[in-house]
């Protein structure tokens, strides 16, 4: 066959990879902002059928031959396509290791186990969820064996979130932040019943919410041609193509703070989707390019820049247009700290910065255990709750404010959370990088700007390239350095240092 | 082939047929209800492939052959697998008959299409949208063409939605509507000044509004953990299976009627489709029989039942609980009155229930002389405005309130519209017959009842059969009779003859 030929049928096949890829994205982003209760069942024998046909599109033998072909005469290709051979070779590697039956089988496994979390929730009733979570985690441990018959299991899931990332390197992460932020986290605990900001348990009307996501947005210099917000339980941004982003929230009447950071949080996921190369447009590198860099973009904006001081002056006269009856003598400064109390807290999402890390560390430590087979499901919401009084000093009440708040591991998403903790450190790096080229915090204050020069930065070293690069790559084109998390750790200390005056 | 491993198969396929039907129902109601403005071409694309794939998986020689084989062999079928080969045969049929390359160019065409449609009626642009209705209209004409070369191209597309409809009935039925409703209509118009309700003009909040439509599922009996209300533009209902259906609505703040009528025009729909039998669930029969005999369950709720005194005085209690300022001396008969003030307008979806049909007899003639070509699409608009002149006496004052008011047309139904005269005049001869049967005013009146007994009634009749049915049968299960359309002007003309005094 000649060159042309096969990146011609290659190109062919990844629109019609993407095709099953936005369907079953659909399906997906619709059972959580507004399919109604029941229609889990129908939904996941489509999932069931959709999965099978497109894991059948390129787990074959004529297309693992045409991709065999273009990885054999690659320094014929140009880079784009030699990256997009190197991804989908190594993609239906792994998925041809998972017999189809066992594939299609996990597909509807998630898709009820999400739901059943879902209900789980609600209703406080671990039980419920425990047995599929069993399964999800069996089916885990499978296909990591799979994968890698000769590695670590969790270091195999790791590595799918986060290229290259190892329980050897999280142990160190993990160890260094403790050791440097639990004095500092006990500091703060001991000054704080002093710190109360009733303003933000008042009642924000939803409608009036709903309104202030939409200056967000524009704040952000997101493109609402592109990109909607839709409403869930648990929020995420999901993207169908650079033209067709969608972020989710959830409106709390009486904690406006819980929708303001999500979709700030979102907002930076939508981004990095919203600027990925039009050459990458159908491609399958038209994504980000890890877990890891992706949450780096969404901390980054959620935190970096939207707890920094200078964002939440910016907003302060918004929330007092639009709800002035709640900000009566509230002061700027009173926002800033109200956004920056830091406490050890029961819920993830809903975490301060500096804490946010230990939820990260328990999650890590129980994805280990479970998937080693040192810890069972049925012991998991125990040893939750033993790792929250330990790491944070806090009774867990209940499995809905504990074990079950997430809906990742109903997912399937096991090696997922570190890729939070890594991605704030990344984002304190960048941060460093970016004020040495740029006057960050002179765009954040301009009153009448917008986010658009620290979002043009971020795409000309990261955005656009989508999954050409490594994460590595992403991180030394805007530090010019390789990782290094004493950035975060510094700029934690130094940030909360200030603010609680120690 | 044993025929039960052929069963067995058949069975199988269409469980896939229903994922991909699936799948492309919710791109369509996302894009439709959530989407962002900019997302119509990657989903062109994705439509793109799925409808080829769609076709692939039923028009090939192995699935012809299975199918052919069990038509063969259907007198040892059990009846509804008998009739889901009959169905599947035709449709193979149908759809075998036209190119691949066609049809997949023609999916392209309507996503494209209706986003054009849109956008053109937002801007009152109709030169915009009609290069792509003319080739809309052509693909219509070379497939009706396709599917009975021997036909009037007109029938064949009018028996798409209604089995055995034809110009020559439809002529007598519109000639004798009009010769019976059109001096109604005159004199009621000659009486209409003395008749305003200013409370359907107030400011009713959207957030109540939609609090509203949750009351009302609730009265209808629609099961919420299986139905859920989207917002759209132009309101319609789509099914993914019985335990997932979609009502759309939108809501208007000075208007809340038109939601109102809305909810339950798309509830009657939503009812059919949640009552057909569980045997057929992920059948290939699991849907309403007929645009019609759907059309008679949309409009039998939403007038019959829905603009009746009783239904009025019923829901009346309740609005003024919502919205107490704006039914301040408002009465009971006033809200009557207001639902069934007849009087020549603009806008199909809001016509009262009497000048209705002359809605749909001006665009039964335009898509008559469309498709024979005698008309073409740049001719269209005066067209059209020359007939509402001469049916309701209007002058219309531009193609948003005009021509462009409907979605049909740009999403390719050509000869869907005379279903909705035609499901009314069935409902009315429904309604006889189901007043001879149980108690319907009772029920309706009943302040702490809802209106399942009528559901169960439908249900019996029409409902559970889904597609085992004829249109003409599901008549005759509630009638004992054929169609008779008498029942309808009888019906009109002895309700609004003694609403107007006349």
């Amino acid at each position: 066959m000649e060159i042309k030929t096969a990146v011609e049928i290659f190109k062919k096949h990844q629109i019609k990879t993407r095709a099953y890829e936005h369907a079953m994205g659909m399906l997906y982003y619709d059972a959580r902002t507004a399919a109604p209760r029941d229609s889990s069942e129908p939904l996941g024998q489509t999932l069931g059928v959709l999965s099978e046909e497109s894991y059948k599109l390129s787990v074959n033998d004529d297309f693992k031959a045409l991709v065999a072909f273009l990885i054999k005469n690659k320094d014929s290709l140009d880079f784009q396509t030699r990256r997009e051979a190197e991804e989908i070779s190594d993609n239906i590697e792994k998925t041809g290791k998972i017999p189809i039956e066992e594939y299609s089988e996990y597909q509807m496994l998630i898709n009820e186990s999400e739901h059943v979390w879902h209900q789980a929730k609600l209703a406080n009733d671990y039980a419920s969820f425990e047995p599929l979570l069993a399964k999800v985690v069996e089916f885990q441990r499978r296909f990591a064996h799979y994968w890698a018959p000769d590695k670590d299991p969790y270091d195999t899931l790791l590595d799918k979130y986060e290229k290259g990332l190892t329980c050897e390197i999280l142990d160190k992460y993990f160890s260094d932040i403790r050791t440097k932020l639990v004095p500092l986290i006990k500091k703060i605990a001991a000054k704080n019943s002093s710190y109360d900001f009733p303003f933000t348990r008042a009642s924000y009307p939803i409608e009036k919410q709903r309104e202030f996501s939409s200056y967000l947005m524009d704040v952000m210099s997101i493109d609402k041609n592109r990109c909607v917000i839709g409403e869930t339980e648990h929020p995420f941004t999901i993207e169908f193509s650079k033209k067709d982003v969608r972020i989710t929230t959830n409106y709390k009447e009486k904690n406006f703070l819980s929708n303001l950071y999500s979709v700030i949080h979102e907002g930076g996921h939508a981004l990095y989707e919203l600027n990925t190369g039009d050459s990458l447009m159908g491609s399958a590198l038209a994504h980000g390019i890890s877990m890891g860099v992706h949450e780096s973009q969404s901390r980054f904006f959620e935190n970096i820049i939207g707890r920094s001081k200078y964002f939440t002056n910016k907003i302060f006269p918004k929330l007092v247009e639009f709800f002035p009856e709640n900000f009566k003598g509230v002061s700027p400064d009173d926002l800033y700290r109200a956004v920056n109390k830091s406490e050890p807290s029961l819920i993830r999402t809903e975490a301060d910065e500096l804490t946010y890390s230990m939820h990260i560390l328990v999650r890590y430590e129980l994805e280990k255990r479970l998937i080693s087979g040192e810890l069972s499901t049925k012991e998991l919401p125990e040893a939750w709750n033993e790792l929250y009084e330990k790491y944070l000093g806090i009774t867990v009440p209940d499995d809905t404010h504990g074990v079950l708040q997430d809906t990742h591991w109903s997912g399937g998403s096991f090696g997922y959370f570190p890729s939070y903790s890594i991605g704030s450190a990344y984002a304190a790096q960048i941060l460093a990088s970016m004020e040495k080229d740029i006057d960050v915090w002179g765009c954040v204050s301009d009153p009448s700007g917008d986010l658009a020069p620290i979002v043009q930065w971020l795409t000309e070293r990261i955005y656009k390239f989508g999954m050409m690069i490594t994460p590595s790559e992403a991180i030394f084109n805007c530090c010019s350095a390789a990782f290094d998390p004493s950035y975060y750790t510094d700029y934690l200390i130094k940030k909360f240092t200030k603010i609680y005056d120690l």
